[in-house]
């Protein structure tokens, strides 16, 4: 199933022959996907030995379940910036791209104690059972499996690196090198900003929008929309409007993935409901909510926010309160001016029309989805 | 104070004028640190804010303490490899491969849980009281702290690579980027098979050797020295001998290692005595142990090893155990074989002779060090 009927929308431009300039983003899809498994079959041919096997059925497993949004997103930049067909070098772009964005999900995984990614043990869950699986005492396996995980996150980011490399000519990689750089420090910095805000408690909603500028806007729709156009020559009219476009879009996006954190249905998520209230994470819901909640609420919300033992019933209660003070419909709120921010960037600038009309799609799906 | 007069080896060839062809080492040390710290400048200055400070201090801080090994074996293979003087290009290296080794080690500290490094509080603890300075929960500092480390961990990573190819023009780098793929999996394998082993007692040497050719001689040594001679244009010949010497020096490098671990003073180590012990790395150092004990020897090396909580009484209980098999003296003679090895090859191959004498100072260093 190609990403677009994943998501239930009409396969507008994936079945029907692409008018020229219009990228055919399930071709886009299969290309990346051979990619990736043609690069870790190479990869794991090189391995020392049978015993790293479970580091590449771990990768496999992640890379297979994806959304491919980056890839997506690169290869719709790579149209907007007048690139045409679609090229070796965008398919190894948007696969590098789905290789760092592993790495970031083991990563973020680890550092989150979250115990299944996409409906599946998360990869240091599945790590630590090899582990034990293999002998290895019980009493250590879960500091195994975060080991073994950093290691495989590690591995991910480095093969990105090496996937972008083979696969694009030194001038075209002259282009792209700087907003791949401005990606990971983005990335990186939007994760350290989410640490250190996490369990402190806190109204702010203007720094919870900002940790999310970085770890989703930047990160997950602007630089790969960047990284496309500037691979195919964009100029600085076009990139500037990818960003008029990314970044609100961006926001949308984790404003959605707050909520399903909370009000999303577990067997579409894949994640289970309420992780973000255990951990404390400081989104902008959870920071509409505290604002707006009165005194004994919000002594409530300071009891049971960020206790990792909250049973379901407390969690019920948290999601209670944001429905309650309005935090929950600001937040839809939030998301549909975003949107429409988004789409109205697009029409005021120079894209080409069958490129914005496949970034319109990818708004669409990015803020309505259920997963 | 250079690397030379730290290992308090005669200053040979960093004082004097070099010779055509030598390698001023103390220079390469001046070049690379201000490389290193005019990179993390510009990085600071384009940092989201005031609150990723700590991630510099931290970086800036284990970078400052290094043996700089990798550097200066990449400027030696640089030498070797025909380069003449010191260039730019290949500071740039040298400055990518310590940033590179810095990943590494912030990982590694947060795989072993280890609380110091070169005799300061190791990243993770470092970014942990940031935490709680800061206002975050005592409770959860230390998975903060980890959390921090490998967030750390990764911009080093993405920096080393951003160094790397910020530096090099584009037909060299396409001559080392072979090899600075071979080192990163290298590296992530050997700390992989490093994982698998620990805690699970074992006398197989083989096995505890593989683990030291991947994660310190080809990851330590071979590739430093590959990467430097490549930059120069070395041919098949040259990349070979480098192999011959780096592999037998690499492993006594790791050996020499796991003798300080134990028997070291943390004075000059910088790390406590018998973290490995408690942790149950598979040394060679203890596969040997563990070969030679009888019964009762045997019987308390499996009930002490790899305990957390282990007293030094116990630690040094195991020590004695070390000695008494014959174990400690028998890593001494295969530090001395294979340091006689690595400078066999050099007189054997094709490496002209101020290279040559740099790799044996090197050699010496290596094996011979107390820290």
């Amino acid at each position: 199933m190609t990403f677009l009927e994943q998501k239930g929308v009409s396969p507008l431009m994936t079945h029907t022959a692409s008018p020229p300039g219009a990228p055919d983003l399930s071709a886009v899809q299969l290309r990346v996907e051979a990619a990736l498994r043609e690069f870790l079959a190479r990869k794991e041919q090189a391995a020392p030995g049978p015993e790293t096997a479970p580091l590449f059925t771990t990768l496999r497993r992640l890379l297979a379940s994806g959304k491919r949004l980056r890839a997506h997103l690169c290869v719709a930049g790579w149209h907007a910036g007048g690139g045409h067909q679609t090229s070796s070098m965008a398919t190894a772009v948007a696969a590098a791209l789905e290789l760092f964005h592993a790495f970031a999900l083991v990563h973020d995984d680890v550092m989150d104690a979250s115990d299944t990614r996409r409906g599946h043990p998360s990869a240091h869950r599945a790590l630590s059972s090899v582990y034990t699986a293999g002998g290895g005492p019980r009493s250590r396996s879960d500091a195994h499996g975060r080991s073994a995980a950093v290691l495989l996150g590690d591995l991910a980011l480095v093969w990105s690196d090496e996937l972008l490399h083979g696969g694009v000519d030194p001038s075209a990689l002259a282009r792209i090198l700087p907003f791949v750089a401005d990606m990971r420090d983005e990335l990186v910095y939007g994760q350290y900003l989410d640490l250190l805000s996490t369990d402190r408690l806190s109204g702010d909603v203007e720094a919870a929008l900002r940790v999310a500028r970085y770890k989703t806007a930047k990160y997950t729709v602007e630089r790969p929309l960047h990284i496309g156009a500037a691979l195919a020559g964009a100029g600085p009219d076009i990139l500037q409007t990818c960003s008029a476009f990314a970044l609100p879009l961006g926001e949308a996006f984790q404003l959605r993935d707050d909520l399903l954190g909370v009000f999303g249905d577990p067997a579409e998520t894949g994640k289970p409901v309420g992780d973000d209230i255990r951990e404390g994470k400081a989104t902008v819901l959870l920071a509409l909510a505290v604002q707006r909640a009165s005194g004994d609420d919000l002594r409530v919300l300071r009891m049971l926010v960020g206790r990792p033992d909250l049973a379901e019933e407390d969690i019920l209660r948290v999601r209670a309160l944001m429905e309650a003070t309005g935090a929950r419909e600001r937040v839809e709120e939030m998301i549909r001016a975003r949107r429409s921010a988004a789409v109205a960037a697009l029409e005021q600038g120079p894209i080409h029309a069958a490129a914005a009309g496949a970034l319109r799609e990818i708004a669409q799906i990015a803020t309505v989805r259920r997963s």
